[in-house]
């Protein structure tokens, strides 16, 4: 398979494709390395991306910024940057990938824990892991060609504790490696719909 | 108790005003009828609703709109109508109301089904449907002086099968009265964080 990774230089990108790129062909994509540059919050970018890369097997994205902040703090403008990085630009992906994937092709998305384990600071990170998290059951259903969709739910990484782990006390991390399977099940399974959760 | 209802004009606001009218005192606020006037998509005009009814007990949305159309046809700007109106209208009134809130208080939001069983043309509503509920589960945790915030989420209502039948074929519509009872339970009860499904 072709499999184009959003998110390759990252901790999670970094572990799928060491996971993936054992069996299949990798096109890396980033928004300052890789193979292809990308911006998901820019529509024309994610257009650009799919050109230049070519027909695919799969899309698999492991990136999406939120802001974090107290919900007091939370401004408008703040929701909106979360909801146009990780929430639109995935929307994106799938809207421009849709024609790039050949028949029987998948998008795998990624969400968090805290869609449903919440921690303070983190409202506009739920609201967003939320929304991603139903919008890829609603696609699912209406896909063309066979195409398929899931969203990996990954815990906090080990690997990110350094930074993230006060916001985190009492999680319990998970290797990045251990969340790279998830998408490795997404992309060769043939399940759709799906949320797979990694704790 | 004072209970801010808005969207009191519509089918399910007429039955939540139905049941807790009778134990309590209701102010009705909707976009075009009420005893106040507020559009969700204009956080001044939320604002300035809050500001006209002083103090309140409880504020409960029945209200929200999301456009319906095939997952291809689904542009960005159409995704930002329903973010814009069901989901971030909603959290504006999270964020205006918990001053005028007294200690204790509750907000009840209104998602739907559609978060966990999708429909063709559905993308949209389930998107936002996942993100307020979630957003409800984070706000929970953060919200002062026992504030508390939950969901009501209902199948599609009997009263609407008329216009929406055609895209809720197999499921089983429950009465507007029935999905009432869950906001009762919400404002009369004590739980926070939770999103009561009526299905």
């Amino acid at each position: 398979m072709k499999i184009l990774i959003i998110g390759a230089g990252g901790t999670l990108g970094q572990a799928v494709v060491n996971e993936l790129g054992a069996r299949h062909e990798i096109v890396r994509a980033g928004r300052t390395h890789g193979d292809v540059r990308v911006d998901l919050r820019d529509a024309a970018s994610v257009t650009a991306m799919f050109r230049d890369v070519g027909e695919l097997d799969a899309v698999v994205c492991t990136a999406g910024k939120v802001p974090f902040a107290p919900l007091a703090e939370l401004s408008e403008a703040r929701y909106l940057e979360g909801l146009q990085d990780k929430l639109l630009g995935q929307v994106r992906l799938v809207e421009a990938g849709t024609p790039r994937l050949r028949d029987g092709g998948s998008f795998t998305l990624i969400t968090g824990i805290l869609t449903e384990q919440p921690i303070v600071a983190g409202a506009c990170a739920s609201m967003v892991n939320g929304a991603v998290e139903a919008f890829v059951r609603a696609a699912a259903i209406e896909l063309p060609r066979g195409l398929r969709i899931n969203a990996v739910s990954p815990n906090v990484l080990v690997e990110s504790m350094e930074g993230y782990g006060p916001f985190f006390r009492g999680f319990e991390p998970v290797p990045a490696a251990r969340a790279a399977l998830a998408f490795s099940r997404s992309v060769e399974g043939r399940q759709t719909g799906q949320v797979y959760k990694v704790w």
